[in-house]
Order: structure tokens, then sequence, then C-alpha cells
């Protein structure tokens, strides 16, 4: 064979629109078989892995920008959530030979100006052709304090239960998504109809509040799959039971607008999930600390309930037990 | 809500089939966001992800367990290749849902032999409704002492160039695989064409050699796209030129069978791909204390050429230079 500059397709591919993301010295330039990760002294790494596929996570059409960094902001929804620092990722995208290049370029842009905004960057990755829909599936590592990753197991009785910013916006933005119309039933404004579908193009996950969550939380998950779901997940974990004020929950204005519409709406919000929330327990001596901390990071935090001993999670309002048709969303 | 068992189908699965997989105490089984795991002293994590799609890198009707084995060991031949050690993956499972139980079992239980064979356990994981084709992403790491992976842009000029076991198989594997007749017009016994089609069904990672390639290679990377192609990357990324004599590199019985039959596979045999052997660079110097020590970890290895000056990878057969159509197999 003589020499020559025989790049392959994907290997052009990956210089043009990934090889820039990859300024970690680590990563090699995407050049090697595999990435270099050097671990901080007294360190444990977090690893967390999760994707998102055309026509079941995300909308075929969704503006290809949004797609790359909704779902490497799931990683670092799970990385906040366990009280990580973020300290790269590993991708793997799978491409129908009908993406156009100018797709590819926009997504990897909202990818590299995600991981520089989080300063996770990019360390490797795999990237082929499917016949089936688009998919990107990532794996992102973070670093924790030897010994302290903040778990769900962990939570104990008279615990406070803290959930950041508002619930819902994205269960209620999937809704406006597939079907406009439900704009003016639920009597939205237009920009309370585009917040809500904002919320769900582009989680905000609350990696501002992981040093709080590890110097206070007794346990933490994040809220991908509905609050009541993985409220309910967390009791499990910790063998213990948790009691909900509804009325505590935060909503945004534009869900509480959709709610006083239509009452029904509570459920879609309490467990349609997507919101990328932190869902914690703090022990009530810490709350003062935990509270202060969440403000000097610039991130709501509402108590929405305590933790009690037993099994299962109440939701009460007005005294009355709320009840579910399914506490929490799942694609299966 | 009611206290309930209500895990979701996604939860039961996981629980059911990839749980019992998930031993290391970092993974906590499973019931977290995230995975711990522990840096060893002195040591630098190894990065790598690789998948498969059905139709496109395995066919459908493959052996569930060998689906699952296969791309471990895709993933277990880099960290060989960079002379880590295993230290374990994340799998991330896209599934159609025509998928029976009874695959999922197969494909877990393969997957769980080679996660005990080659001490790599899982530590994560995520899985999700499809409405393509059956697809499996991996991220494994491995560990190296700090400073010390072997990389592909470390070749010098006069260094020995190294192949482990034979090349070619899995390419011509994959032909009978699609076109069974091939192994009349190639005069294979049915005994080669069994041995070639099981070595593109399940790659053999040099994994044992991982420590010989740590001690002794100047540069290193594992054969996926197909030996020319691949040694061209090495040459690229070390700003070297290579000089293989095409008689030394190491063929199966079975595929020189068939190379003997059809001249023109050699080209299929040198490009195929699929192979996950070790393209290693030795000093002249070191060569004989790493044959001692690939004799001592059981894995044969062959000098097949040198590294010189220039650029580019030059196969040489009776003093003839070979061309090839297209140096290395792409799914692009």
């Amino acid at each position: 064979m003589a020499a020559q500059d025989d790049m392959s397709a994907e290997e052009r591919l990956i210089a043009r629109y990934f090889r820039p993301l990859a300024r970690e010295p680590g990563a090699l330039g995407l050049g090697d078989d595999a990435a270099i990760l050097t671990p901080p002294a007294g360190c444990d790494f977090v690893l967390t892995t999760d994707g998102v596929i055309a026509g079941v996570h995300f909308f075929a059409d969704d503006p290809p920008e949004t797609v790359g960094r909704k779902v490497l902001r799931m990683n670092l929804s799970d990385l906040a959530a366990k009280g990580a620092r973020p300290a790269g990722f590993l991708i793997s995208v799978a491409l129908p030979a009908s993406v156009e290049e100018s797709w590819l370029a926009a997504f990897a842009a909202g990818l590299g100006e995600d991981a520089l905004a989080y300063q996770c960057p990019l360390l490797g990755g795999d990237t082929d052709r499917t016949p089936g829909p688009l998919s990107v599936s990532i794996a992102a590592l973070g670093t924790v304090p030897r010994g302290k990753m903040v778990r769900r197991s962990t939570a104990r009785p008279s615990d406070c239960i803290v959930v950041t910013g508002t619930i819902g916006d994205a269960a209620l933005g999937v809704l406006l998504r597939r079907d406009r119309s439900l704009a003016q039933r639920w009597r939205l404004s237009d920009a309370f109809a585009a917040r809500l579908q904002q919320r769900y193009l582009l989680p905000q996950p609350r990696n501002a509040l992981a040093e709080a969550v590890l110097a206070h939380a007794s346990a933490a998950m994040d809220v991908s799959d509905g609050l009541a779901g993985d409220l309910l997940k967390l009791c499990r974990a910790s063998s213990v039971a948790a009691e909900i004020n509804a009325a505590s929950v935060p909503l945004s204005d534009a869900a509480r607008a959709a709610v006083a519409a239509d009452p029904a709406l509570l459920e879609t919000v309490l467990t349609g999930g997507d919101d990328y929330e932190i869902l914690l327990t703090v022990p009530a001596v810490r709350f003062a600390a935990f509270q202060a901390a969440a403000q000097a990071a610039g991130v709501p935090a509402a108590v929405i309930g305590v933790i009690t001993t037993g099994s299962g999670a109440r939701f009460l309002r007005d005294g009355e037990m709320l009840k579910f048709a399914r506490p929490s969303y799942s694609h299966f």
C-alpha cells in the first residue's frame, strides 16, 4: 500500500466535528485507542451513563444544538446529585445515513459549548452508521473526595426532603411539544408555553449545588423519571418512608397556571419526569447550613416533606393522599 | 401514592438480568444514579468506548450469548493494546420491543461470564427501548501505572513491528457467514470454515499480553479495522513509515488454505478487520525480553516488519509492493 491520505469517512467526521472538542491532553486528540485520565489525589471516580434515541427521548426535528447538550446534561445531573465534580465524558453516536453535515456541526457545537461551560471535557468516543434512529449515549465521570459519594440509600427518619428548582415543567413542555393546541386549553401565554418547552429541550442540571450536596445531604438522587417515582426509589433504597406536602412542591409560574386551568395536570407534574433537578435529604441540624450554601450557589431549594419510618412515599394535599395512575415515567 | 412494589419494566429487567453481574461493591447493585471507582495508588485510568448495532456489526441471529461477549471483548482489546489492566465497564443497551427475555438472559449470561473471566466487572448501565435495531455500547476503564499508557504515536525508526495471533480469520469468517457456499469454493474443511466463523463471532482479546506490552512496546494499538489500515494509523500518529514482509504476517491454517485457493483473499486478510489482535512496535534491544514475556503469557507474537523514516505502510511480497483497493474496513 502506498503512502496516502486515506482517512475513512468516520475519521474525517471525527476530525472535523469532535476533535475540536477534545482539548483535554488525556483525550490525545481522539487519535488513540483510548484516553488517559489521571485521578486527583484522594478522590473516587463517580461513573454514570445515559443516552437518548430519536423518537423516544427527543424529537427528530429538535434543534440539533440542543440534542448533544441535553444528553450531556442528563449525565451531568447524575454527577451533581452525587456531589461529584465533572471530570470528562465518552460519547457514542449512531448516525443514520440521512444525517446532514449541518446537523452534526450544530450538534457538536452545542456539545462543545456545554463541555466548556460545565468543565466536563470530551475524552473519547465512537461513531457508527445505523439503519435505525439517531442515538447518542454518554458515559460521564466525576470526582468526589474518597468515600464521600452521596448515595440514595442513606436517608434517615426525620431528615428534611428537599428538591431544587421547579418540578414538572419539562413534562408539561413535552405535552405542549406534541400538541400545541394545549397551550390554549391550559390558558398559557406564549411566553409560558415557550418556557415549558424550553425546559424539555434543555435541562438545567444543578452542578452548582454539588458541593452543598456533598457537604450536607444525607442522601440524594437526580429527578429524571418523575418526582413521585424517584422519591419512592430513594425510600426503597434507604428503607424509609416519605411524607410530602404536595402544596410545597415548587412549581414555576407557567406550571402553576397550567395546573390551575386543569387540576389533573398535577399528576403529570409530579410523575412526568425529565426534570433533572436534585432530590435530597438533609438532617434537620444541617438544614440551615445547607440552605445558606444553596443560596450562595444561586440554586433555589425547597423543603417538600420529611423522611419517616416505614415504606412508601405519600403525597398529601389538604390532608388527602394523592393517588397516581403511575408514579414514574418509563420508556418501556 | 401508597407504598407499592411498582418497579418499572426497565427496573425489573435490570434487576433480573444485569444486577447479578454487578458484584463489584462500587456498582452499588446498579441501584444508584452512579457507580464508585476508587483509583489504585499511582495509576492512571485508561478509557475507551466501542459498540455494536444489529445488522451493522453483528447478525441479528447471532447467538445472543456471543453478542455481549463480543462487544465487551472489543473494548478489552483496546485496554490490552494500551498495556492496561481492566477495571470495569458501563453498558448502554437499546432493545427493540421484539426482543425475547430468553435472548436477554443468554446475552447477560455471556456478558457475565466474560466480566468474570477478564476481571472486568459491570459497574453501571442504561437500558432503553428503541424502534431501531438492537444496539449495545460499552465504555470500559482500565488502569496503568501513572504516565505509562502505551500510545500509537511513539513508534521509532528501526523498531520491530510485531502482531499477535493470526490475522484475517474474522474477515474471512464474516464472508462465510454471509455466503456459506464460499467454503466449498475456498476448499475449506467444515472444521476450518467453523473456526473462521467462530473468530468473527467471538474475538480473543490479548489481555494476557498487556503486561508485556507495557514493559516492552514503544507503541501499540489493537487491530480492529484491518491490519493495513491500522498500521497506517500508527505510522501517521508516530510520523514514521512501516515496511512489512507480507509473507511474515501470521495466518491460521484455515486462512492459509483459503488464500491458497483464492489468492485475492490476501487483501481481505490484510484489510478486513475484526481481528482484535495487538499491533505493537518493539525497540530491537528489547525484542528478546518481549518475546520471552509473550511466551510466558502464552500469546503468539510474530515480527512482520520494521519501522522506517518517512510515511506510509508498505506491504511487500516477493519484492513487489501490494496495492489494496481500500486499506481498512469502515462501516461508513
